[in-house]
């Protein structure tokens, strides 16, 4: 049997679970999908930006200072080597970059200290005594963490290959560094990421002292290990044991990448009552504190949570590198439990919050993504600018955003037993085994999906199409015979089974009106609001199609007696816009604060106005912007 | 003549401006009313609790450890010093604390450099080669300012005593060191309040450089010297000379003592350009950056203001001392121009985000006065918390608080040359030169005020009554006859201009009906809200007023059919509180987003709940609070 390729998040043959991911070379996003043409942007655009940055920025130089290979002084935050092993986990993942590839796995091994310790930072001779001391900020293990990762990538992409073989050991030595330093100790790291990271190094490895170490980091968190900090313990989730806390607290990078390390130790040590606990953290995520977008993160101050409920547009941090992660905890849970509404969520944010952090160029990105922009903001100095940045002093995000693209194709579909799956729509092939499929869309902007059969088995198998939970309607065909869609719909998936012949032709269409969103009445910051969605598509107004006439951006509210929205359909693969009644009245006399009662009633200006995909925003000259949109009194 | 005492901001007579302060010991509010109350309870309890707390926190030592006197390590933040000065100012202002006064006297002047320099962080050995050199982030002059501040207190109320003319000596030194050093510099400190402080001094003592000095400072600032920082120029209003800005920015109390700075130089250069150009900034923050409470900063992040109509109340950050730079900033505005809306502004804020702030004991204090708390809140780590703290690591608002409190009584009342003005009412005694007056009245919670006559000329003089911008109807009674009002206000004043003769009696009432108030239709944050208000006051819905079986806090809303709220009228002092109809619809189970017109009606809940004043709210057990209420849907 030939190699097989892998993804992110491939959980051993014991681990428990009810779903199990395609092998990556089974899947095939072609690049003139949305999701095909991302990866395709991202291996053309993204990934090489990132290759260039390292080198602009000092990231590369910081490790080369440590053998005194550079003379330069460290730049950037104490944990940028992890840019560094995010852009190379990026490059084994798309199989390019390879000379990059190469060269860092060469610098890594060289930087490497004989212990096995690696970080740029802590490795400079003034702080070396610094090491491993100040575990609350310094980042070592979140920084060893994303160097594991990019071992996992290689290790499950090109095995047999030298520089992968280099990456490997640089990182198992660190591992085993890590596992004899704490193997029985009762610390853990400030910000959460080696969990997920020694999980898969023991998928990968079989060496379960990962597995233990990761557990034991798990169950030490929690307890007051780090002290208050400046944000207080919840800011790291160590207020309360992970077990048994509510609901999700502080930094949301942190919550997230936490929550994926315990289903990752969940599946493989069949800790149902821990997977159950995720699940439940989940929840209090996605029910209270999650914007439409998928973002999450609701403070700018720690990066953090707010109250259930405390869900400000303007102010909204939504981190792309909180989508990134609640997307890789969605297919995590998703594996394990099999129930939609984690694959409804992955696409929920990767079509907003995460789509949206990367300009259409490849090349910038957002930090933070907010759902509204007002007509003169001021984000001076914030990481969260009304236009996309090239790079970022703490540029967490881009590479997160590359190894994350280079990967995606591995999220699109799962297989268990009795067929395949299909979670994400794209244009592309998948095979589980014997069986294999060709898929044809214009999704996201046509709800059309047509799955050809190009293998099968003879048995019957069962093939499994997601009827997002946005769908109200769904009209099924097989091999040009109408088909009735409800009955077939089981637990959100349009269930097929039946003895499959090649050629065989299943065209699912998705009913994709115009939709006016309302949030929960205790939303208090969008109360008096809606927002229009198509799709798995949440749209937004933006300056840029507002006419200067129709009066200031921030008056504009969306007509109640005609809520129902144009869909301006489009040729091929172009955006879908959608056109609303909008109410325009000028309210610059009116006062700050004033009775009730006092109605000012204003000649109102009437138009339809264009909203466009939220995340295309910012892709013209910088301007407001916003998702949620006012709604005119009615009868006024 | 006897000498007559002052209280803060005193104009000299060259200044330009339409009204002038009343001397401090012409006016006394009895502590039977509320604004007597408050400022008997400052003397105490509230100056005695700092005067405590600087003891055991360290701030003493902190001096007492650059002559040796102290080994103790250096405690609190880097500007310390500044929690002694301005506790030192509400000891002269009050004329308490007069052991506390001579004591720290003595001890600034030993710890006093040779050339004028004191600040005991930067006296620290270790710190001393710092002087001077991060002029962004030291706060030395900021520090310099308060030190000033508490020698104008001392030579305002007790020139003659040698422990006021002990620290003014140790001011002028320092402020003469800051004339000789940045004289002709370009130069100017992170922390505006040393130009008001100069300015202050100048009045005093007649010497010129200081107000040269003062004005210099504000010129210098606006031409990026101060660097980006972490939060860009404008966060220390560095971004643009303030003469040619249009709207305030960046860190709040920042922006307002600048303001107040500006306001002083202005009337004493009588430089109208200046003077116009605060007005127009105080218009751009009240207009659009300013809570109904009358706090001010809409950020934690950078405790700054947020774009034109940010303004959410739960994320409300309106830091006490704001509210205070806010307050003083309207007095001078006053002062200069007579405009009665500075002194609407300075009741608003004086009744809610000020009175708000400290505890009904005096002994615990907000530092951030938000409008909302919701159920659960999480303000761990933050300087918000749910309930009012003892004390601050940066303290810096309990003793603005104890030196606003301590000269309140100077800020009620003014005169020009043809009478007497009545901005704020309380009961007491107001006089200027020959025209006296006493008042009594239950306000705020009673609008009617009756003042006497006790000494008057025998010439016609004006006797002005401010009619608040919240008053609708307003009586008036001369002598037992009643009067039309309407006729005599002019400007927002009831202009009473006649031969006054002692026993003269006034007796206005100004309407105080509970009132249902709007915002802006672009503050996204509180689009669907109403708040209740009475008199000068705004109301709150808190916790412990809603019974359990009346369902989550969060549920509840105003019925908008019957908006007007009844008034519980209340025996003498007490607080009046206000009834309101309320419906409760548990939304337990609605989901965070979904289709507008999936309206869910489930069956109401009504009820009369009671609001609070907001500014007695936090005073029982922990709890959720809010301003802002949500206005059930009509015809549901």
């Amino acid at each position: 049997m030939s190699f097989v390729s892998h993804g992110p998040v491939v959980p051993t043959s014991d681990a428990a679970g009810v779903l199990r991911p395609l092998p990556a070379d089974a899947v095939r996003l072609a690049p003139d999908g949305l999701l095909g043409g991302w990866q395709a942007r991202n291996a053309e655009a993204t990934l090489p930006h990132c290759v260039t940055r390292l080198s602009t920025e000092g990231n590369l130089d910081n490790l080369r200072r440590v053998t005194g290979d550079a003379d330069t002084e460290f730049r950037g935050f104490w944990f940028a080597d992890t840019d560094v092993y995010k852009t190379l986990e990026a490059a084994f993942w798309s199989g390019t970059a390879r000379d990059f590839a190469a060269d860092t796995a060469a610098l890594l091994e060289k930087t490497q200290d004989p212990d096995g310790y690696l970080n740029s930072y802590y490795q400079d001779p003034e702080r070396r005594a610094k090491q491993w001391t100040e575990l609350h900020l310094s980042h070592e293990m979140y920084t060893a963490g994303h160097l594991i990762q990019a071992a996992v990538a290689a290790a499950r992409t090109t095995p047999g290959d030298a520089v992968a073989q280099q990456v490997v050991s640089v990182a198992r030595r660190f591992a085993d560094l890590l596992v004899q330093r704490y193997g029985q100790s009762n610390e853990t790291d400030g910000h959460p990421e080696i969990e997920t990271a020694l999980a898969e190094l023991y998928r990968v490895t079989g060496h379960r002292p990962y597995l233990d170490l990761a557990a034991r980091f798990l169950d030490n968190r929690g307890h007051g290990v780090l002290g208050e900090g400046r944000f207080g313990a919840p800011y790291f989730q160590d207020h309360q044991p992970l077990r048994t806390v509510d609901e999700v607290t502080g930094h949301v990078v942190r919550q997230l990448y936490l929550l994926a390390g315990a289903v990752d130790v969940a599946v493989e040590t069949h800790d149902s009552a821990l997977l159950a606990q995720t699940e439940k953290l989940w929840d209090s995520a996605i029910n209270g504190r999650t914007y439409l977008t998928g973002g999450q993160g609701s403070r700018h101050r720690d990066e953090a949570y707010g109250d259930a409920y405390e869900l400000p547009p303007d102010r909204a941090y939504a981190e792309t590198c909180a989508a990134i992660a609640s997307f890789q905890l969605g297919f995590r849970l998703l594996l394990a439990t099999g129930n939609v509404k984690y694959a409804d969520e992955m696409e929920r944010v990767l079509y907003n919050a995460i789509a949206a952090s990367t300009a259409v160029d490849g090349k910038a990105f957002f930090y933070s993504t907010p759902l509204q922009r007002r007509t003169g903001h001021d984000g001076g100095g914030e990481n969260a600018p009304g236009h996309r940045l090239d790079w970022y002093e703490c540029a967490c995000c881009p590479p997160n955003l590359a190894r994350l693209m280079a990967s995606l194709h591995t999220y699109a579909a799962t297989a268990d037993d009795n067929g395949l799956q299909l979670h994400l729509y794209g244009t592309g092939t998948f095979a589980a085994g014997p069986r294999s499929l060709t898929v044809e869309t214009r999704y996201p902007w046509d709800g059309q999906i047509t799955v050809t059969v190009t293998d099968t088995p003879a048995d019957p198998w069962t093939l499994s199409l997601r009827v997002p939970a946005w769908c109200a309607d769904v009209w099924l065909t097989i091999n040009g015979t109408s088909t009735p869609a409800p009955a077939r719909i089981q637990n959100g998936y349009l269930r097929l089974n039946r003895i499959w012949h090649i050629g065989d032709e299943v065209v699912v269409a998705l009913a994709m009106p115009a939709r006016l969103v309302a949030a929960h009445p205790r939303v208090d910051a969008t109360r008096g609001a809606a927002a229009l969605a198509r799709g798995p598509l949440i749209y937004c107004l933006e300056h840029a199609d507002v006419p200067a006439w129709l009066g200031l951006f921030e008056d504009i509210e969306l007509d109640p007696e005609s809520p129902a929205a144009i869909v301006f359909h489009s040729n091929g693969l172009a955006p879908v816009t959608l056109g609303a009644k909008a109410v325009v009245r000028a309210a610059d006399d009116v006062p700050l604060y004033q009775d009730l009662r006092r109605v000012t009633t204003k000649r109102a200006t009437t138009a339809t106005v264009t909203a466009i995909p939220y995340f295309l925003w910012a892709n013209r000259e910088p301007g407001p912007m916003r998702v949620w949109i006012p709604l005119a009194a009615q009868g006024e």
